[in-house]
């Protein structure tokens, strides 16, 4: 199978890019869809996995498990273990069912033996900002500080995650086979030249 | 003018892919070029322009200039001082002149406000290798050990020579614009999805 794994900053246009590139490439795409599928397998609230895996509550739990079983959080530690542990089971899953691009959940990691085209997407935290503005909801009203916080806490939540599984850093470019700075860039043209280094990459790879 | 200026890994084949972007585009290709150059200009020997350059000698030379003139190698020590500031006009001059491509030089940092495209080349350490060994001249006799150290050493010095003119650091992806993994690609093809690229980029970048 082919598979592309999209790793990005918050606001750098990851997503759309990952998005694009499945339409333009006939690959399957994965996101959100992974959290529905650990819900259903799991018979777990979707938004409540949602929380577990990207809104920051691994923040304040310690990152080694198994050590205490005596308090209530005890309860979220394991539905978190065995929350990552059904993430990565649909991920490896995906892998060998599909040509796909996988966005975010640390997917670079967790296939490493599939030998993924694994994208790391940034920005300059102006460009960031500015493609946050153009695409919130209209209810949403955030301040640029506020934004800026945002998008640097959800970048050191992903950066945590990653952590949890492997040994290389979040953001570094030894992890990943091409680094994309967006800064600039309109991603509907963008996609078009980095689906042919896809078609490139998986054609001419010589491993 | 369009400017790609590539930053490189030692042994990671960026030199390579500068001269076939070079062919595959028709623009003009600067590597060692500029030492002569500098030679032509300053009347000095062009080895002893490539090892002040090069070879490490900034290593045991204070980074701040102008403090000391008393002891001998204060000669030197100015020498440096020219052979950079003329090395960085000649860049600047060739960046106004025609189409190009410059390898190494801390061009990126140099040219900042031509914008161009800034590529930054490399690979994991078993692939240098494969590289060095593949493109090293038959008298060249070095153990792998040996090689691993010189492969250190060399982007050390890249890495030093960056900082003494910018303040973003070598190799960190915020300061360029595409970053190559080229482990297990074969540079040959992979200059002709680089050459779609940088014509996308120039065409479709919006700033």
């Amino acid at each position: 199978m082919k598979i592309i794994t999209i790793s990005r900053e918050f606001g750098s246009g990851g997503r759309e890019l990952g998005k694009r590139l499945a339409d333009i490439l006939g690959y399957a795409y994965y996101d959100r869809e992974i959290i529905t599928a650990i819900a259903e397998n799991k018979k777990l609230n979707e938004n409540y996995i949602e929380k577990i895996l990207e809104k920051g509550s691994l923040k304040g739990y310690p990152l080694k498990f198994g050590r205490t079983f005596s308090s209530s959080y005890s309860i979220t530690q394991q539905n978190m273990t065995q929350i990552l542990v059904e993430q990565q089971k649909i991920i490896k899953e995906i892998a060998v069912r599909e040509n796909c691009i996988i966005v975010g959940r640390s997917a670079n990691v967790i296939l490493k033996e599939h030998n993924p085209l694994n994208l790391f997407v940034y920005a300059d935290m102006e460009s960031k900002i500015i493609r946050c503005y153009k695409y919130a909801a209209e209810k949403e009203n955030i301040n640029e500080k506020e934004l800026i916080k945002k998008i640097k806490q959800v970048d050191k939540e992903r950066a945590l995650f990653n952590e949890l599984i492997s040994n290389t850093k979040w953001g570094n470019k030894e992890g990943y086979s091409l680094c994309i700075n967006t800064t600039g860039l309109e991603i509907k043209e963008l996609a078009f030249v980095i689906a042919d280094y896809a078609k490139y990459w998986f054609g001419g790879n010589i491993k």
